[in-house]
Formats: C-alpha cells, sequence, structure tokens
C-alpha cells in the first residue's frame, strides 16, 4: 500500500468541503474560514519574516478563498505585518463583509477599485510579498477580467508568492498547462493537495487541520503528521517525494 | 507609565467580549471560540506533551467556556491526544450541539450524564491531565449541581489542571478567597487575565490574539508580544512580574 500523500480531484475536493459543512460534519463556514486563513498565515510567516518582509499584499478573489484571504490578512496584522488587500470582486456572502469589516477595525487598508489596474501597480511597488488567495478549487477557465490583467502583474512584480490551495490560473487537475497562471515561490495546500499540483517545485506546506481520521481514510488522503500542535506542515519537495 | 499588563473586572471581561461580537467588532462566536478553544488544547500541548499525559479529562461548563472546551477537545483529538468530554449540563445554544457533533466525529467520548458523580471518578482514575473549562468570567457563586461536588473531586485527584481563563470556583475579581475553587498548575488566560488571578502562581499563558490595538488602548491591556505566529505567549511569573 503507498504511503504517499493523497491528491484531490476537483470533484472528490468539493465532496471533502461538502462533507465537512454537512449537517454530520457540522462545521460552519466560519470555522474552516478561521482555521484556513490561520494557517495561510503562518506559513507566509514561516518562510518570509516580518522584519525582511513586512509588507503583504494579500490578493483575495471573489469565493471562498477571497475569505481565506482576509482571515489571513487579519492574523498577519496581529503578526505584525502590515497587509494591504486587494479584492476587487467582493463576494456577497454576509461573512465577506465581517472579515472585511475586522480588517477595517485594525487599520488593514483594501486597494480602491480602479476600472484600471493603477492603483494594483502601485501597491506591487510598495509590497514585499504576495499572498495569493486569489482562485481555489472551484476555479475554472478562462481568467476573467480584471484579474486577467492583474495575474501577469503579479508575476512581473518579482516579489515573492505564497499561493493558497491552487495558485492562481492554474487547472485544479491540469495545473498550468495553459501558461497562464502564477509561478508561486510557496504553496499552502488546504485538507490535502489537488492533483494539479503534483508537480510543484517549490515549498509545499499542509493546512487545515480538521479532517477527521474517518475522512482521510475514505477519501485516500494519507496526511501528514503535523507536528505537536502547529496547524501547517511542510511536505517534502516533490523529488524527494519520489525518491521515498 | 506602567508596561504591566492589564487586568479586566468581570465587568471590562463582558465589555470586551460584546465589542468584539457587537456590529462594530463583528467577529461571530465561532470565530472567537474556535481561536479560544485553539489556544486551550495548544496551552496544554506546551506543558503536558502527549506521550506522557495521553488522556485528558475535558471538563466543560454550562456556558460559553463549556463551548472552548469542546473545540479545546476537538484539536487535542487532532493532536494525537485522547480526550475525553464531562459536559454534565450542555448549554441550549446550537453551536454546542455542533461542536459536540465534530467531537462525536472524531470519536472522542463524552461521559454518560449520571445522578451521582460515578463516571467522573472512574473517568478521573483513567485520566492524565484535566482541562478545566467548567465555569469563566461570567461566573458567579455559589457552585451548583452538579459542579459542587465535582470541583472536590477534580482537586482531590491529583492530576494536573490546566483551567481556561478563571480557575473554576475561583471569583472573577477576588479570586479563591472562599476557597472552593481549583488550584490549578497552569492557567491560560483569554484576551487578557481577570483581577482574580493576580495572585496565580503557577505557569500563566496568554490566548485569544484577536484583540485590536485600538481596543487594547481603550481598555488600558497593555498585551504582551505574542511570538511569531504563535497563538499562545507565557507570562512572567507573578513574583518575577512584581521585579520588573
Amino acid at each position: 500500500m503507498s504511503r504517499s500523500i493523497g491528491y484531490l480531484t476537483a470533484k472528490l475536493a468539493q465532496q471533502v468541503d461538502e462533507e465537512l459543512m454537512s449537517t454530520a460534519g457540522a462545521f460552519s463556514l466560519d470555522q474552516l474560514m478561521e482555521l484556513a486563513g490561520l494557517a495561510c498565515a503562518q506559513t507566509l510567516e514561516r518562510v518570509y519574516k516580518r522584519d525582511k518582509y513586512p509588507r503583504v499584499l494579500v490578493c483575495c478573489g471573489p469565493g471562498n478563498q477571497g475569505g481565506d484571504g482576509l482571515v489571513a490578512a487579519r492574523h498577519l496584522g496581529m503578526f505584525g505585518y502590515q497587509p494591504t488587500i486587494w479584492m476587487p470582486k467582493p463576494g456577497s456572502k454576509e461573512i465577506y463583509k465581517r472579515l472585511q469589516t475586522q480588517c477595517t477595525n485594525m487599520h488593514i487598508p483594501t486597494l480602491p477599485s480602479s476600472p484600471d489596474t493603477s492603483s494594483l501597480r502601485d501597491a506591487l511597488a510598495h509590497s514585499d510579498v504576495i499572498l495569493d488567495a486569489i482562485f481555489g478549487f472551484s476555479f475554472k477557465p478562462p481568467v476573467r477580467a480584471p484579474f486577467d490583467a492583474a495575474l501577469p502583474l503579479l508575476a512581473q512584480s518579482g516579489l515573492p508568492i505564497v499561493s493558497v490551495d491552487v495558485p492562481s490560473g492554474w487547472d485544479v487537475e491540469k495545473g498550468n498547462e495553459a501558461g497562464v497562471g502564477l509561478e508561486p515561490d510557496v504553496l499552502i495546500s488546504l485538507t490535502a493537495p489537488k492533483e494539479g499540483v503534483r508537480g510543484f517545485r517549490g515549498r509545499h506546506f499542509l493546512g487545515g487541520r480538521f479532517v477527521t481520521k474517518a475522512m482521510e481514510e475514505k477519501f485516500g488522503l494519507n496526511l501528514p503528521e503535523y507536528p505537536g500542535s502547529d496547524q501547517i506542515v511542510e511536505l517534502p519537495q516533490a523529488d524527494e517525494a519520489q525518491r521515498l
């Protein structure tokens, strides 16, 4: 029996999420987003220390991953970073508004929505690292405006990128085949890595320490052991894993 | 200006909680309980490692602190401990039911409610450490049944005790004056310590890393800096603090 970690298809990733939030799983979106966003912030802090990388541009998409980004921005603020939020298409769910208010209460600025990308360009020039929480496992191509113009700007900024779950622009199962996606330095997979990131070569972390043993077995996840009480665990590099 | 940490009266502790959950603060109970319970579990893990103290008896009261206890039990299960829950008077809020289901899904047992304390006695004989999440800052004496019979049992068990926020049986402002409270080895204060624990002499941690700078100033909390991305910080011993 293989002991290597399981990778989720888009469909299975969806099923894991649904099961966690079903009546049987009993988790609320508030709970899962809080733990996911905390894991994202802790991953960034593990790799990019705040004395060298204080200014974090947190890029949030229109779906649940944008919510993870808002939670991460708040925790990064608590850790002493200076986050700035770019969220040009906030989702309509009530939770995003609450998460945004929590950030506003911490004086975390949100970039003004502008028809062009000028405010994003300007923010990139004043940032040290990017947290990419734009698209997650429910992303379907093509990349739509304004994100189609934003992804190349993020890529060309030369800033280090930490991507959440699936690098933005990648197909959840086929990866960056189309070549329009970001190439992050660090990836934080949530609950379990997705098929599309099998070939990812940067530093790869896992977060979302709320999957029960029963679910792990049901979905064949073979998750690694998290150390102590940590909410994140670093996975072996892809080439190392192949040798194991 | 004194730089020592601020202690909260019962009234101020209530105000801090209300402000966090007000429309202005925008936090949901789900979010705050998740972060508080995680901090409790991480504190226990910091002091009592699972190889020596695998069996944790999580004692939950009828209020919000019981909810923190349920969240902590789940995280302890995730950390590889074997928690058992004693919650003889579950609160009626819907959130407690969801948190209990999450524990049940992880095969964390809950002791049967019994008119006497026999199941609690038996569980104590098979536990290595106690997490005391019975009463918090909204406790008002006297200690009512079945907790009046339980507190002496916990105290006499000789097991190490980690108390949440205020050791159970203590007055929130006057401490253990009445002498009916537990004498824990470890205390985890949430958001800020309460007046009654000024004289506490064990290992003292702080959790609840979600208080904004503005609230910290408003309530004169002078919170210590949490290290890195940690969700808990150990406070100096009371006698050390007096020398500072």
